[in-house]
């Protein structure tokens, strides 16, 4: 007890805006009385069921009615999910943003492309170096991970020290730049730490993740095998030292490099403007320049290893390339793993490339970014948080991760699996959930920010499931009677023209339905419009099963 | 040479009417002259994109152009991919159906429920008979696999002999029944066998695939680890080999056992009711009968283990059952794998149940059906076929059992991957594709098969996708002018009570559009429709980067 004890000193508050119920829109707000930091802000990929929907980002209500506490996003690493909803945040959360060299680098794209570059604040930031945010001193801290200059956060408050890994692996040969700094982690977890924020994507995972450099020595094996072929490697965008040990093994073996995709061209320049990807001279070569050079002379790296559709690798098999097409003497290299969900997608891509006579190697070019259960264990035990607080990941690898930090001795009562919007009190003395607000997810459609909501998305499925019956009538004003119509007009639901009948006969049924409602005298329109639907939706289902969004249409004329 | 030599004998034609391009759908045709057999008639479930359907079935034309010669159905087993077609291919392809007893039963509770079994000829048959049908003779031989009585076939016809694996494994000690009849196999092989068509599934995979009576020793473990706590245990419903092995371990703890999920309750049923499951006395209780028991004396063996959202597990997980809630305190095993795709659903599934409290057991309480690597070595092997045909799977697992037949000194051009439709003719002399016919795949939905094609999936993934616009008017027959509208209606494109504004100013820019029209004299409606359609879609792109599907619809009064 060197310092003073404060008794009344008050607790911090960490709100986890989201992210804690998917893999994806992490962002987590920091609040210690008049001082708020930001965490990261990044976006999520639609569910299956959000149909039409481009991606998703958090709800930052909470942020918008305490702006004035908010002092700056502080991001750990250059991830889509990590910074993806920046461009949309920050037309209301207009504050500084805080990141190490790369990861600002991406950023910078993105606000260039929104054109926000010039009334966003950014502050570039070294490893070893803190800034100060109100209350908050915030240091960043080297990690290794799946892309360049991934920072941990030792957060400092008068709560007391909160460590966030950020996404991170421990990596003690990186390609790149030094590994993650452990001597920095043992030093501030020696002088106490309130509570640690750990990275859970792989904590149902056993045993440490091996070296970005063990994937380096693979390439060395494949392309010795391949010398007689051209090559493919398919990666991720944002790797860049992956990106280099293909350039290297490339360079090896006397071969030219072409870059294919619009996202790898974009974040390889950033990263070589920044000097963080060493090319060799006369190595890296346009795409109009490969006719010059033997196939067994080039290498292409090429987004699309997880078999998207509109991606370089994708079109190139499917012969839609406009300038490359795939096919026998062909060699490529899956340097992935399919994300969960994109399984049957990264297959069929496969499939497709074996069918035109391709050779494709799936196994062992790829490493992953996330710590596996002992390198959780080690960060752990460096930091020897009073609280832990696993983050990102699904409810499984959070509960997973938990059942790490109580192996290593820490109470159950002490480790907090929180859900987005609850917010947690930390101090010296406790540590409890005392409050939930308001978060959620927004949907961004093309322009739309949130225009989409559950109405649009459930007619979507409705629409997607069995098609529309858009039934028209024209009404006299004076008379109240059918004047035209009932037409029926469908989409989506049957082939019309094989199904005359069918259509003619509800059409038929449903004006019967119409002339015995005007009959009796009913003109009121939402009296007509039901006996419509109801109408041809017990007709319809009675004759196929299938229920189709049935829309009628009066016009008064 | 103890036959004559018949030079003149004409060649087999081999016919996969499906199942080469995907797993499912497996269906093939072998002709000899006057005579055809079907080996097999599954269905396949749809693709991510054929929004809506139900299940697919494949196109018989060709059955139906020869229907004369056809003479029967030979069923290897009794999984929808392999019978699933057949009430829908019945109805015009009324021929005879052989198959062993399990497989006859499940089939028949299809015919029962398509009202077909007056109608259907069916044939049980056992395991080393023959059936003779036309020029062909068909053996039924045993092997192992995840559903009992699974059967593989040698065809015999006068251009020599087929064997047909069906789906297998190598079981050396099967739950019911006998081991695989690898000595026949080696008889037959002996002798001398044409073609071998062998299954795929696990071609990719090394090694042999464990016994299933491994997974009941996991079982045994398992229970006893959670002495404590109700057990659910979530499989596949045909898989009876793994109900038994789960009943006979929750009889050895003393334990009553409930089976949730309709399609395994009847699956159940009828395995018992031909001798093929042993149920103690007194192990089996109703639902409503649960509540007598204390909760470590009940299992609950139940669909959903695929995340299928309609599934009892998914329902009890999510509080939707109407008898069973799975909380705190109850223990959930998951004995399957995920089949390809159904990945994030199974995932959601795990999740929703660790939120609830539930212990999630998702680790070695499976094994696989199929054949791995060593397993189809010994095959071909025992068989040693003149020329291979890999079977059931995707492009890259019938590549993956080429590449394992070329390791066996099989030469290149003696192995065939074939496609859907094309015609193999093989003869002791040579073995070609001698053309294609016409095959495809038939969408069912609801009621309707073939009715939904192209033009309607196309539709659905477009009002998935960003929803449609409706763009309604009156002309009057006389004059020519419009007397009502032009009016929108939107569904699946913006929460319109927000929109207002977007939809007004998109109406009033139609309607000038048209005013300029009809000003002009215009009254063609393909031309009105078409302003119309370019104006708004113009309109609508600007304003918000999305394509709505638009539907001009006119009305003349």
């Amino acid at each position: 007890m060197k310092k003073k004890e404060n008794k009344n000193v008050a607790g911090l508050k960490i709100i986890p805006l989201g992210g804690l119920e998917q893999i994806g829109m992490n962002i987590t707000a920091f609040e210690y009385e008049d001082s708020i930091i930001v965490v990261d802000c990044g976006l999520s990929f639609p569910a299956d069921d959000m149909l039409g929907i481009d991606l998703v980002i958090p709800d930052v209500t909470y942020l918008k009615d305490n702006i004035d506490r908010v002092k700056g996003f502080v991001i750990t690493h250059g991830h889509e999910d990590h910074i993806g909803a920046l461009p949309y945040v920050l037309r209301d959360i207009n504050v500084p943003i805080y990141a190490t060299r790369l990861t600002m680098g991406i950023i910078e794209n993105k606000l260039r492309e929104h054109n926000l570059m010039k009334n966003t604040k950014r502050k570039q930031v070294k490893f070893g170096q803190s800034i100060n945010l109100g209350q908050f001193r915030v240091e960043f801290i080297k990690t290794n991970h799946s892309i360049v200059d991934a920072a941990a956060l030792a957060i400092y408050s008068p709560a007391g020290v909160v460590v966030h890994t950020g996404d991170f692996k421990v990596d003690y040969t990186p390609v790149f730049g030094d590994a993650i700094d452990l001597q920095r982690f043992a030093e501030i977890g020696k002088k106490g730490v309130l509570a640690l924020m750990c990275d859970s994507t792989n904590a149902e995972r056993p045993g440490f993740t091996p070296s970005e450099k063990t994937v380096g020595r693979t390439f060395d094996t494949l392309f010795e095998e391949h010398k007689n072929t051209r090559i493919f490697v398919a990666t991720f965008a944002s790797n860049v030292d992956r990106v280099q040990q293909i350039i290297n093994t490339a360079y090896k073996f006397g071969r030219k490099v072409c870059v294919e995709g619009r996202s790898m061209v974009s974040i390889i320049e950033t990263a070589r403007n920044l000097g963080c990807i060493q090319i060799p001279d006369n190595t890296l070569i346009e795409i109009d320049q490969m006719k010059n050079y033997p196939n067994q002379q080039q290498v292409i790296i090429t987004t699309g290893s997880q078999g998207e559709s509109m991606a370089a690798l994708s079109r190139m098999a499917s012969g839609m390339h406009r300038k490359i097409t795939i096919g026998a003497g062909d060699t490529v290299i899956f340097s992935s793993n399919p994300i969960p969900g994109n399984e049957k997608s990264v297959t069929k891509v496969i499939n497709d490339l074996l069918i035109k006579g391709a050779d494709v190697v799936f196994q062992d070019a790829h490493v992953s970014g996330h710590a596996c259960q002992e390198e959780i264990k080690l960060l752990y035990t460096l930091i020897r948080p009073k609280y832990a607080i696993p983050v990102h990941g699904e409810y499984k690898h959070l509960k997973a991760q938990a059942k790490i930090a109580q192996s290593l001795g820490m109470a159950k009562e002490n480790i907090f699996i929180l859900s987005s919007g609850e917010v947690l009190e930390v101090s010296q003395e406790s540590a409890k959930v005392i409050k939930k607000i308001p978060v959620g997810a927004i949907l961004v459609d093309g322009l739309g920010v949130g225009d989409v909501g559950n109405v649009v998305l459930r007619d979507r499925q409705h629409l997607a499931e069995d098609g529309i019956m858009i039934v028209v009538m024209s009404l006299d004003r004076a008379s109240g009677q059918l004047v035209a119509g009932p037409d029926i007009v469908s989409r989506g639901f049957v082939y019309v023209k094989e199904s005359d009948e069918l259509i003619e006969e509800a059409r038929h049924t449903v004006d019967e339905a119409l002339q015995h409602c005007l009959d009796r005298g009913i003109t009121d329109w939402g009296k007509l419009k039901n006996t419509t639907k109801d109408t041809l939706s017990d007709y319809v289902w009675k004759k196929t099963k299938r229920r189709p969004m049935i829309l009628p249409i009066i016009m008064e004329v």
